[in-house]
């Protein structure tokens, strides 16, 4: 028994006009449990809770495309790495609040290794390493591999684009989303969400279960501000030009410019600020 | 030797006019790991790194008020109760990215509780419970107690009041803002991070050291939108009337009302959206 992505509530809406009572669509907001277990493991089966296998995260999402943003989180964990690495993975437990993955038996997983690189490296990164390296993931740097050039006046189109499919804000105003578009600009799948780290987990965990990864020849767009953590899952799918309609951070950037990915932010339909890795962007001017 | 709050880096700004390499400014971010300590504790004393005392958490922050930012983090997880419960907070490590509290030796804490009662509770209520029981901090549900009353014609200001506050979002267009005013709209305090939790964190930290909380008077003011977690921590500090210049979640919603917080979001000049107790709101039509 699923939760839809938005709910109607009774508001009192106050104008100049007078307040009305009436109902108003507002964005879901639930906690999903993510638990991994090996394929055969003992422990394998249903228990109590519906929940077999260790919980290795708790995201507070938009309930929908849930198997996706769990496999594409432990994607860009490093934990998954292709399609043949899992075995199953369903949405369990009575609220539906809890999506179990099975990988495969021989899957060398270190599943302490979450928390345990998490205070490791950030420890050491806080002070005094470069921050850059302290807090990416174990898998560290991964640098993109791509030859990919993108117009720049197929990139100020996008915003339109994304904001046509989004159809969770236009019913709630309250979600963030990702866009995975053609270098022509073609939009290929949009997910929203309460967190804007859920709709990228979402669209790359599609993405890794249909074998379509790594994304060398696709433009990321995000609906919001353009953050570390962002980046981060960017850089494990294999994103060469990621573009944000907000701000970015100067730790995204740090990441893009040692990942070699291309960041466009304030991307309007007036232009855009490059940030790093100009080279895939080909100016309106310079074109034929 | 602390980051400032905002960086100047090189651009490509690509406009209709032509395409200019330029200076712009953007939001930092940074790691801040929040370590705690009893006084008297053995492992006092400056060990390597800089850092005793144990790790609790790591946050992406924007540097500036990171003693705040602990404080209100530790003090939102119902770890830290009033100031005498604070011998002291300070910055350290070589970056300044480190910051460390030592509590009162005789300060009932279970360190472990942190991470114990994330899934003990998460997991029982992803499966079954109210999501909002199994998500809240272990200090659970806090009913908001206060007679305040704010006029809806102050309410409508108050995005303005909180806009001319924002000088890093002026520079950098990427950091969210949290402001604390009076029933009168008066702005006592505004914080401003690429973290929305960290603002909220940093203002509550300070009033905690100043013996200002509980916010049974005030109004709290979120530059973005209202999710569940900025509702747990305005719960702990107290404050009965949040209002967020954004679209709200359910999970925000649910925890308002069960809190008695007044929920008021898509606040314009214009008019607003109340969500749930609006008692308190006194509507534009209805003053003398």
């Amino acid at each position: 028994m699923k939760s839809p992505a938005h709910r109607d509530v009774q508001i009192d809406a106050m104008r100049d006009a007078g307040n009305v009572h009436r109902a108003d669509a507002i964005a879901v907001e639930e906690p999903l449990e993510i638990r991994l277990i090996k394929a055969g493991s003992s422990a394998e089966g249903t228990g109590e809770n519906g929940g077999t296998g260790r919980p290795v995260s708790i995201t507070m999402r938009t309930p929908g495309n849930d198997c996706e943003l769990a496999l594409g989180f432990l994607y860009g964990e490093g934990l998954l790495r292709e399609p043949r690495d899992i075995v199953d993975v369903r949405s369990c437990g009575p609220t539906g609040n809890v999506v179990r993955v099975t990988v495969r038996a021989d899957l060398p997983l270190d599943l302490d290794r979450l928390n345990r690189n998490f205070y490791t490296t950030s420890s050491c990164g806080v002070c005094g390493k470069a921050s850059i390296e302290a807090v990416t993931a174990s898998a560290g740097i991964r640098r993109v591999s791509s030859d990919l050039v993108v117009r720049e006046s197929v990139l100020r189109v996008l915003p339109d684009t994304l904001k046509a499919a989004q159809a969770g804000f236009a019913e709630t105003g309250g979600m963030h989303a990702v866009g995975l578009f053609t270098s022509e600009g073609e939009l290929l799948a949009c997910r929203e969400d309460v967190g804007r780290h859920n709709a990228m987990d979402k669209l790359v965990g599609a993405d890794l279960m249909s074998g379509a990864l790594p994304w060398s020849q696709r433009v990321v767009l995000l609906s919001g501000r353009a953050s570390f953590e962002l980046l981060q899952k960017a850089m494990m799918a294999g994103a060469p030009l990621v573009a944000a309609i907000g701000a970015p951070s100067t730790l995204a950037l740090e990441l893009a410019e040692s990942a070699g990915i291309t960041l466009v932010a304030f991307l309007r339909s007036g232009g855009c600020n490059v940030y790093c890795h100009a080279a895939r962007v080909r100016p309106t001017r310079g074109e034929s």
